[in-house]
C-alpha cells in the first residue's frame, strides 16, 4: 500500500474551492493519487450547497512535514468554514469489536485483518458469551466475556465502557452484537460507531428481522451497515445489499442467506471507514469510494 | 408458443398427492413440459403444512377434451381439499390497465405486449390525463380518459369501474396509476389486481418513496410488484427489484433510474401472473418460474 | 436539465494539474456543479501514468463567452499535452440508429428520447429490414429502409455511409443492427460509434451468442456496449450487465431475457456518451458516471 | 436438518415418469419435503428429450429401510433407462480440499465447515505451500505440505493421489490450487471433482484471469464454480457470479474484490454437491436449488 495523507473535507459550497485546495497542495509539491469531490445543490428553499472532497497525496511527494503541512492548511480552511480532517494512511486505526454469539461477521473480520486485507489495529473483542473466544485467541487478540444480565444490563455496559477506554479504542464495531448501546456511548464515539443491521433498512427495523421478512413475503433480503446513533437502526446509512429470495426458503434459510450479505456489507462499509472515504453529513453519508 | 394446460393446484400437505395427481394426468395420457412443486412445512405450532403445485400439460398429449379433463380431475381435487385452477394457455387474459400520466410502465407493456413477449389482450387503457392518448392508440388500443376530481373522486371510481365491467376486464394492472382504489374494487378483482409501487416495500410505504428514500440515505433504491388489496401497499408481493445509487444521485436521478426497475419488475411479475406461475397464499406469493 | 459546459481531459499525469485547471476555471468564475479525477499509475515498466478530468460549469456563472474560454484553455492544454475538449450540454448531440428488424433497443432509445430521458436528436433510422418503419415514423423519425444483398453487401454499406453524410451524424448507433461495416466508416465515425452486443465480452464473440451460452451452461446472460473500431466486438468497453439463467431456461428464453439486458446496457452506455462522460484511453474507457 | 433420502433421477423423456415414481413413493409411505422436476425438450433434430427428477423424502415415512426402498426402486429405474442415485441426507461426504498459498476459499470452506453451515467431513487439506498450516490444524485438521518442482512435478502428483486414496476422499475441492491435474485423476474424480476458476467462463481461461480482465477493461470481473474434467476450464458449469468494477480499481483492487466472488460462488456450488442438487447432464449442469 502507498503511503498517503488523506485530506477530507466538507464545507458550504461556492466558487474557487477546488482552485485554493489543489493549488495549496500543487504548492507544497503535494503529488495526487486519488482525487474526489461532490457538491450537493441547495435544496429548493435554496438552504444549503455543501461542497466534500477527499485528496489523497503521495507522502513522500511533500515539500514539507504533516504537521506543517497541517498548520498551513488551517488558515485556508478557516476562510472556507471547513469541517476536515488529514490522516496518514500508514497510522492503523485502533478498532475494538463487540459481539455476541453469532460468529460470521467477527469471523469475517478476523479472517480480512490477518489476511492483510484490512488495514487496521484489533485492539481487543468484548462478547457477552464466551463461545467465540478461542476464534479470537487464535488471531493473537485479546477477548473479554462480559455478561448481559437482562434484568440489570449497566454493569455490563459500565464494563463494557471501562475496556473501551482501556484499549483506547478509535472505532468500535458491532459484529452482531444485539444489545442496545446506552445514549453515552453512542455520543462519545460518534462518527466511530459501525453497526451491521440484518435488514434492508429502513425494513424491519429492531428485533428479528429475517422474521418479519419472512412473514411479509418480501421476495429480496438485505444487510446495512451503518454508523449508530442513540436512535435505534436510524443513523446514516453507509453501504447496503440485497441477496434474491423466494418461497422455497424457509427462515433458517434467510438466516444463513443473510449471514453472507452482512458479512460483505460491513467489510466493505468498514473498509470505507478505515480508509478515510466516508463523510457523514446529517442523516446520509457522501462515500468517496 | 406451445399450446398447454396448466393445472395449479394448493391444499393441505399430506403423504400422496403427487402421486395422485402424476398419476391421474397419466392416465390421460398428458405430457408434462413443466411439474413444480412446493411444501410448506407446518408452523411451530403444529397448523398448517401446505402443498402447492403446478404442472403444464401438453394440449395434443392429452386423451379427453380440456373440459372432460376438468370434470374429472374435480372429483380427486375434492378428495384432497384443493384450492385449483386449470387454464389454457392459448387463451388471451383480457387486460385493462390504469395509468395516470407518467408513461415509462405503460409504455414498457405495451412494447412488450405489440412484439409478442406478452401474451395477453390489452382491452383498454383508463387515465385520469389525457398525455398518453396518441401512444396507447397508436397500438390500436382504445383509450378512456377519466379525470379525477380531487373535491370529489367517486365519479371517476364510478367511470372506472363501469369501464372495466364494459370492457369484462379479467387482470386490471395499475402502471403508476397513484389513485387509491375503492375497496369495493379491490375485493371485485382479488388477486387479479396488479399494482407497481416505486419502493422496496415495506419500505417507503406511500407517497414520494423516492424522496423518502433520498432524505433517508438508502444506497439502493427498489420497486415492488404486487396484488392489491385493501390495505395500501400491504398486498402479496409478486416480484422485488434493486439498483444501486450513490451520494452523487439526487432526487430527479432516483426517478429516473427507478423507472427502469419498475418496468422490469412490473413486467416479470405480470408475466408471472400471465403465465399462471403465481399461487397467492395468505400474505404471500408462491411464485413457479 | 441545467445548462453547463463540459471540460474533459487527458494527458499524461504530473504534480499540479487540478491546481491549474481549477485555478483557470475559478479565474473565469467558473461554478462547478461535478468535477471527476482519475490517475492511471505508470505501469511495472514506469511508462505511461495517465491524468483524467471532467469539469461540468453552469453556463451562467462563467465571466467570458465559450469560445474566449476555449480559446483561452487551449493555451494551458498544450503546456500539459492534453487531449481534450469542451461541450456546451444544451446542444443536442446528432444521432443516426442502424437497425436490423429486432425492434427491442430502437424502441427503448426512441421511447427514452420522447420521454425526454435521452437528450439528443434522432436525425434518421437506417434498416436493412422495412417492419420498423411505422414505430419510427409515429415518432416523427425518417426512416430509410436499405436492403443488403448477401452477395454484394457493398451497394448497402454505400447506401448507409450516404445517408450518414447527408444527415451528418455525429453518433451512430448500432441497435442490433447485425451486420460488420466496413473498416472506412468504423475508422469515420472511431470514437462515435456504439453498438450493443448481446453477451458479456469477451465470452461469445460473432454470431449467436445467446445459443453459444446455452451450449456452454452458463449460469448468467450479459450484454456489453462497446465503441465500435475494425476488429470485430474488440473495441473499448462502455458499459456491461448480466442476467442470472438456469437450466430451467430454453434458448428461447435467453433471447427474451437477455433483450432487457441488451435494453439497459445500450441505454446506459448511450446516455454516458452523451453527457460526455467518456474518456477513451487506448482500448479501455473512463466512464465519469 | 431434518433427515431425509435424496433420489435424484435422470432419464430419456416420456409419458408417466413423475406418475411411476411418485406412486412409487407413496406406495412406501414416503412424505416429500422436496420434489423437483425439469424436462429438456428434444433439438431441433429429434434427438434427446431429458428428464430430471430430484426428491427429498423424509427418511421416518418410509415403510421400509433404506435397503429395500434402493433394491425396489432398482426395477422402476431399469424400466426408464435411468441414471440415478439414493442418499441418506445425515451421511457426511468426505472432502479432501487441495489449495496453494491463498487462503481466502480455503479460509471461508473452514469456517462455514466449522460452523455447521457446510453440512460434510473435511478429512484433509493437501498445499503445495506451507503457510496455511496453522489455520488448517486449528481447525483439527491434518494439513499435508505437498511441494511441487516445476522441473517434475509428476512427485507431487503422485503423493497427491496417494493422500486422496489413503483419506479415501470422495469429493475433491480445488481451493485456488492453481495446478492442472493430470487426466488420470480428473477421471477418477469425475463429477466430484470442483474447482473454482476466478473469472467469469468462458472468459480468460488459464493463467491470471483479473490480469486479462484489467487489460480488456470489462466492467464486471466473475468466478466460475465448476467441474473438472480433463480439459482445462472446459468442465460442466455449477454456478457463477460477477462483481462491479469501474477505470478506478487497479490490479490488485481486482483481485482484491475477485476474492468475495469466488468465496461466495465455491461456497454456494459446494452446498449444492454436498446436498445431490446437482445433475451432471454432458457439458452442462441441472442444480435443483
Amino acid at each position: 500500500m502507498e503511503h498517503t495523507y488523506r485530506l477530507v473535507i466538507r464545507c458550504p459550497d461556492r466558487v474557487g474551492i477546488v482552485a485554493r485546495v489543489s493549488e495549496f497542495i500543487s504548492a507544497h509539491q503535494g503529488w495526487l493519487t486519488e482525487a474526489s469531490y461532490h457538491s450537493e445543490p441547495p435544496a429548493e428553499d435554496g438552504q444549503g450547497g455543501w461542497f466534500f472532497m477527499r485528496n489523497e497525496i503521495r507522502a513522500d511527494s511533500l515539500s514539507v512535514d504533516i504537521n506543517t503541512f497541517r498548520q498551513d492548511f488551517a488558515v485556508l480552511a478557516k476562510d472556507f468554514s471547513m469541517d476536515w480532517f488529514l490522516t496518514d494512511s500508514s497510522r492503523r486505526k485502533r478498532l475494538v469489536i463487540l459481539a455476541s454469539h453469532a460468529s460470521h461477521c467477527l469471523a469475517d473480520i478476523l479472517y480480512r485483518w490477518h489476511s492483510g486485507e484490512l488495514y487496521c489495529e484489533i485492539a481487543a473483542v468484548i462478547a457477552n458469551h464466551d463461545n467465540l473466544r478461542g476464534m479470537v485467541e487464535w488471531h493473537g487478540i485479546p477477548f473479554h466475556h462480559v455478561p448481559v444480565d437482562k434484568a440489570d444490563k449497566a454493569p455490563h455496559f459500565q464494563a463494557v465502557d471501562q475496556l473501551l477506554q482501556q484499549y483506547q479504542a478509535e472505532t468500535v464495531v458491532l459484529a452482531r452484537y444485539m444489545q442496545i448501546l446506552p445514549a453515552a456511548i453512542c455520543q462519545q464515539y460518534e462518527g466511530q460507531l459501525i453497526n451491521i443491521h440484518h435488514s434492508f433498512l429502513p425494513s424491519f427495523i429492531g428485533a428479528n428481522p429475517y422474521f418479519q421478512a419472512y412473514d411479509r413475503g418480501v421476495k429480496l433480503i438485505g444487510a446495512t451497515c451503518h454508523y449508530v446513533t442513540e436512535d435505534l437502526d436510524q443513523g446514516p446509512i453507509i453501504e447496503q445489499d440485497v441477496e434474491r429470495i423466494s418461497h422455497r426458503h424457509n427462515k433458517a434459510d434467510l438466516v444463513r442467506l443473510g449471514k453472507d450479505v452482512e458479512k460483505i456489507v460491513l467489510a466493505r462499509g468498514l473498509r470505507y471507514h478505515l480508509e478515510d472515504r466516508i463523510v457523514i453529513h446529517g442523516r446520509k453519508t457522501v462515500i468517496f469510494d
